[in-house]
Order: structure tokens, then sequence, then C-alpha cells
């Protein structure tokens, strides 16, 4: 067994911007909140010049609600079962969104499709982050897809999100060599180091204009 | 701008088996041939313990086939258009490639769709090389593929080859970072550095028995 290979993350990092004013982002967010950490500890070591005005879960229970509340960060609980559409489930969230005076949201781990409800009030201001490297492997179940196929290396992709899933211009990716005993929780594991590294920068890429972005 | 990050190359490296025989390796190729020249460096360096009896190639004048003189290797030349039909022409390569004695046939920039009557004759010994990281763009023009859907890291793959294009088993894969100004000719030589690098190393690890790659 050779030692590990180091993961790669593409390139062209921008320095924040100390002039500018601090982006402030909305975070949408299903699970345990991991990449939702990632981002308000890259807010505080002066990573990211941002703010965190509020965060929108969708499960009740869900363990980023008491991450937020650590960090003395509005939760929001708003249950996608309580609506009759995706788009009246979306129109309060971005109604939410505004109130809280949010310029960016940012899906980190959220499990919900989102519509052109969403996409209209934050038009090219919604940002994905996704278990592997895209266009391989969009939708459910990512990191099984990828040991499923037998690739050797995976990894994460931040995008801008448009209503296809999983699609639209991508900011920042980071690849993840897979190794022989990996199991799925093992390799989501080290892509999620990788996520909680690329999340940040690809926010304040987007910041300097994703315009640049499309080809 | 960050200086460039490194590539990563997917690990589980055998180290060559000095007890046993050298691999006899058969090389298709249609162009330049520099995939043909890191194999033949590799054995001389010793790192790939392998004999190469021929090379044929499809195209008169290729480039591939001063290179092969230059080595002492025999090159054939086969032309595909004098051919009825793909598998008239994989026949005589098949012949060809057994009359040398060949165990394993690589396809280092073959340029043709192989058929099974290749595939009859050398079951799963069949080894095609791939600039992207598969299952993301195969097919002609992997690298304008890559930098037109705007990933920023791409790469390449040697697989087992099958009859449907650029599918089956992957041996190894590396990854490289797509930088702010590539070209397709600047993208496509970083590619095939790595190319270089995993072509020799994935045939070692086919030889050691494609039966552990199947999922």
């Amino acid at each position: 067994m050779q030692p590990t290979t180091p993961s790669i993350i593409s390139p062209d990092i921008p320095t924040p911007q100390k002039s500018s004013s601090p982006l402030k982002l909305g975070i949408l967010a299903s699970g345990s909140g991991t990449n939702f950490e990632a981002l308000v500890q890259a807010i505080a070591d002066g990573k990211l010049r941002a703010e965190m005005p509020v965060l929108i879960y969708n499960k009740p229970g869900a363990a980023v609600a008491a991450r937020a509340q650590r960090w003395g960060i509005p939760a929001i609980l708003l249950d996608h079962r309580k609506y009759q559409s995706r788009e009246a489930f979306d129109f309060d969230i971005a109604q939410t969104l505004s109130q809280y005076g949010v310029e960016w949201v940012i899906m980190a781990g959220w499990m919900r499709r989102i519509t052109g409800v969403l996409l209209d009030r934050y038009p090219e201001r919604v940002i994905n982050i996704h278990p592997s490297l895209l266009p391989s492997f969009p939708g459910l179940h990512a990191v099984e897809q990828a040991l499923k196929a037998g690739v050797k290396i995976t990894g994460c992709t931040v995008h801008i999100a448009c209503l296809e899933v999983d699609s639209g211009p991508i900011l920042v990716q980071a690849a993840v060599p897979i190794l022989p005993d990996d199991t799925p929780e093992t390799l989501h594991a080290r892509i999620q180091v990788q996520e909680h590294e690329i999340l940040p920068r690809a926010i304040q890429i987007a910041a300097m204009g994703v315009g640049e972005l499309r080809k």
C-alpha cells in the first residue's frame, strides 16, 4: 500500500477584499450541518468576509439547528411537508431570506429540489455543493454511485444552482482518491473534508462575479 | 494566482514482480506515439516488467512508426481504409498480434472503435487510455468537452476496454486541474504528462488480475 496521495483543489482562489462589505449569506441545510459549521468557522477565522444572518432548515430536530444556536445565528424551521407544492415552500424560503437581508443563498446539504420561485428571487445567487466531480454522478447517493462505478478518483463540486439538479456553472472542484478498502462512510468523510475547504472559497469566487464563469 | 496545485494519481500501485515473466504487450497507436514512447521508456527504466514485440499503426506516416524503429520494435501498418468492415480490420489486427506472441493489447491513442473480433481473441486483455476522468466526457474531443463544460478538474483514465466506447473496469485515474488560461493544447499537454505516468502502472495492475477490479 502506498501512502495516500493528497487531494487537489482547482486553483484561482482569490483573497478576500478587505474594502468590500461582507457578503450576507443565507444557509439552507437539511442535515448535520458540517458545511454550515465550516462556513461559520471560515468567517470567524477571517478566511471569508461574510455574515450569516439566518439558517433555514427543513427537518425538525436537525443537528444543524443546534449548531446555529451555539453561534447565535437565527435558525428558522420551514417544514416542506406542510406545503402543498415545491413552489409554495420556496416562496416562504425566499420571503424569509429577504426578511433577513440575505444576498447569497447557500445550499449546504439541502435535500430538496429548488424551483424558479427561489431562483427568480436570487438569480445566479444560489450556490450548491455536491459530493462528486460533476458532471459525473449527479443526483442522490453520489458517493455510492462513484464506488459502484469503480472510479479511482471522485471529489466534490460547488456550483451556481439552476433548475436542473446538480447543474450550473462550476465554481470550484476538489479531487479525492478512492482507496481500495473505502466504504461509503469512509469515502464520504474524506470528501467532506474537501467540501469544507472549497465551499468558502467558492463563495468568494462567486461574489467576485459569476459572469466570468459562463463560457 | 496561486501556484499550480499538484495532480493526484489514485493509489494502489504495485511493484513489479521480479519473478514473473515479462508481459508481452502489443501496442495499437494512431498518432504521434507519446504514450508508446512512455511505455518503452518505462520498460527500459525497469518500472514495467514487459516486452513490446510489435506496434500496429493505422495511418501511413504516423510519427509513432519512426519511434518504434528507433527502439528496434517492428512497426506494422494496417490501414483501416483498406478493409470492408471494422471486423475484417480487427481480424487482421488480432492475427498480427497473435503472430508476435502478444498477451496484452494496449490502445495508446488508437482512434478506431474496436469490435468483438479483437475482444474475443483478447478477453479482458485490451487496455485503453482516455483523456478525461471517466465517466465524464467519453468519446472524441474529451479535452475540449471538459473545457466547454467549465469543469475545474479533469484528468485521464486507463481502463479495460469493452465494446462500448470508453467504458469498462477502471484501472487507474489521475486528476489534472484546469487553469484559468488553459487552451485545449495546454490542457492536453498537462494531461499527457499524467497519461505517461499512469499507463505503465495500469498495465501492472491489470496483469495482477483484473477480476478484483469488478465489483
